[in-house]
């Protein structure tokens, strides 16, 4: 018995799109003895037709104008890895519009008009499907949609950015200084030549927007998201929080508070480099790897590990959404992303923490004396210091109690304008044992 | 607007019955506003009435009839979490008959006849969910049945069984002997009276039994899977393991050969203790905590980590599973399972892999001699070696090429005949790097 033929259009043909055609072609047989359906590969969108391609694709599909895959009848699903806002998302809004299920990897999208896709959807009630959007291969979306909706979410914690990873762990691992790990990085081809959007942070906080939007029911978009990259670390703050039995990792954290004291819930969203304890699941997360951990009332911690980008991984993250949009189609049915509200975004001032605060200093009679008078005027208390070094390369750490952000801010504020210190170079947040 | 109300029968009101009653009470108005649909717990079955129970339940709905829990036409939806094959077989079957969804978290029933009930489901169109039967409260079989749907799985390694990982981080971390280990996890609660059914990895079994059954499609009951338990492990095990750089864990272990030479293909199903690798994602797995690693073709290496057992994270999956089955039903619709084959099980016999050798010998001239000759003619090669100790207590170690079981335990059964052995006190099997 043949399986019902479900007809897919993909807009672009990249390191995913390529990745994507292949497997559906490796794989439609087994497909459709497990799921009862065919799927098939009909049109392929793609900016320049004269382009060689490391998959072979027949001519006959390719086409430059996508708007046409979108509105062709022999396609039911479309599968839209072209990346950026616009086209993508006036195709994505046709598709939905014409009632054909739509699969996306597209980030960017997401973290900027997410939720203005996903209330389309709901409201013409046909799939919109996003897994690869977020953390590559880990079926991250799936468990916090589905497994997890009866479950209200504190907190998120993502290692979202595989580049970042693989340089802290050279770092960490290797002793190599952060240029090299860069280099390094972008001779393997995870770094981009221009490694600005890594880096420094952006394509994390746009992913933690997405989380923060699907955990929380919330909408959260990428420019809301308060962000710090790498770039500053040194492999002196990494050896010090080694040596305090921690390890540094680019984190996005979202912290939900549904329940503001009778009021509004929140949401704080932020990606910054943490310490985490050596024993906490991410701390030995490596590479390039990603992984996002997850704090619910009763389910308690949960992990999720895999590969964050790469064009197989994501590829199959896309596959498994078109297989699920394709057998809702024969079904009749959809899936739902539930509605969203509008809570108030927590400021990063607002953020509670632990601090490790690092300072170089003057070797001179009441430094120490100077340095803790300042943390003690903003009421930031001390759990411990460590000194290293001597003379003129003396440097302090602190690690605090817990602090609130504005008030650690004021302090290293202060701290700056004491003669005796010649810098603070080191403003690390700590997280808690898992 | 009002949702639609789905109204529960619940078989069985021990610890996760108990916690699933409290959190359908507690998350009812968040899951409506999410979802759409009202859950409420309308019967529950108990074995006696009488017993006063940690959790507030009206006693009006309490009945020691399951049967007429199921045959209640005010049912829409039974959770199942009695336990054990009969009655639950029998109850779950009449509730599929009479086309109502079920949710069990019962491992023994899915790993014995799991195959039976899924054919059944799959048969007159309702859905059979059971995330919680396997590690608690990680979304794995969401993710394999849904998630990894086109994704061929090649391997499965979990560890599954949170009373002996507790106890071997205990015995790994604190250098505590196996027996004080044991006594610790008694006391604790995360051990039973007669711990037999975990430390001899007969639990473990039955969860790899249905990993089994899920990632490869195909029929495995816990009867037909290898298992060998942690109760003989010693310190001088764990520390040899971590000489050479390796964790010592409880596996359950999934091979699928698809393929196996345009034949037939096969599954081997195993649970034993193994060497991983520290740098392995599942050598920081600690304590209690559960975790499945997974290996597709085109994903890469996924792991999943949470809380494999306890009332709350249990009940966190069941109520999942019932959002999920109940959003089904008003929209009329229903999740699949696919088929199951029934591939061929690999006896452990044919298990190729590396393995650690450990021998009590008498430290005497041409002992190495011996006992490399016993290694070599069976075809199994050093990797690498090392004595421990010397004069009476000389303990020599290999670790071997990859190997077949069979030429191991040859070579066991030789070695144990050779004069110079005093025994043969350990045989890990060795997991290459992630």
């Amino acid at each position: 018995m043949a399986g019902r033929l479900i007809r897919i259009g993909v807009l672009g043909c990249g390191n995913v799109g390529a990745s994507f055609v292949e497997l559906v072609a490796d794989r439609r047989k087994e497909i459709e003895a497990r799921t009862g359906v065919q799927l098939e590969v009909v049109r392929i969108a793609v900016r320049n037709l004269a382009r060689s391609r490391d998959v072979e694709i027949d001519a006959a599909l390719l086409t430059n104008e996508a708007a046409t895959v979108v509105g062709d009848p022999d396609v039911d699903v479309v599968v839209e890895v072209i990346g950026g806002i616009e086209p993508a998302r006036e195709l994505i809004l046709a598709a939905l519009a014409a009632g054909k299920p739509v699969v996306t990897a597209n980030k960017e999208l997401l973290a900027n008009v997410g939720v203005e896709l996903f209330e389309v959807a709901e409201r013409v009630g046909v799939d919109l499907l996003f897994e690869a959007a977020v953390a590559g291969g880990i079926p991250i979306m799936r468990a916090l949609r589905e497994s997890l909706r009866g479950e209200p979410i504190s907190r998120v914690m993502g290692i979202v950015n595989g580049t970042t990873n693989y340089i802290l762990t050279k770092m960490s691992e290797q002793q190599m200084p952060y240029t090299a790990a860069l280099a390094e990085a972008q001779r393997l081809g995870y770094a981009e030549r221009d490694p600005t959007a890594d880096v420094e942070g952006f394509d994390a906080a746009a992913k933690a927007a997405i989380i923060a939007t699907i955990a929380s029911g919330t909408k959260v978009v990428a420019g809301q998201v308060y962000h710090e990259g790498i770039s500053n670390l040194t492999l002196a703050d990494i050896d010090v929080a080694r040596r305090l039995g921690y390890v540094v990792k680019l984190l996005a954290v979202v912290d939900v508070n549904r329940d503001a004291g009778g009021g509004e819930g929140s949401v704080g969203v932020r990606v910054h480099p943490a310490m985490l304890p050596t024993q906490h699941p991410l701390a030995s997360v490596r590479d390039s790897y990603n992984a996002v951990f997850v704090e619910g009332d009763a389910v308690g911690s949960l992990m999720f590990y895999g590969r964050g980008a790469g064009g197989h991984p994501t590829a199959s993250a896309v596959l498994g959404d078109v297989i699920d949009a394709a057998v809702n189609l024969v079904k009749g049915t959809h899936g739902s992303l539930g509605t969203f509200g509008r809570s108030r975004i927590r400021p990063i001032d607002e953020l509670t923490s632990e601090y490790l605060i690092g300072l170089e200093v003057a070797d001179q009679p009441g430094v120490l004396h100077a340095v803790t008078g300042v943390l003690a005027a903003h009421g930031v208390s001390i759990r411990a210091a460590e000194q290293e070094g001597l003379g003129p390369d003396a440097r302090l750490f602190f690690i605090t109690h817990d602090a609130r952000e504005s008030a650690v801010q004021a302090t290293v504020h202060d701290l700056r304008e004491l003669p005796s210190v010649r810098s603070v170079d080191a403003l690390l947040r700590v997280v808690g044992p898992a």
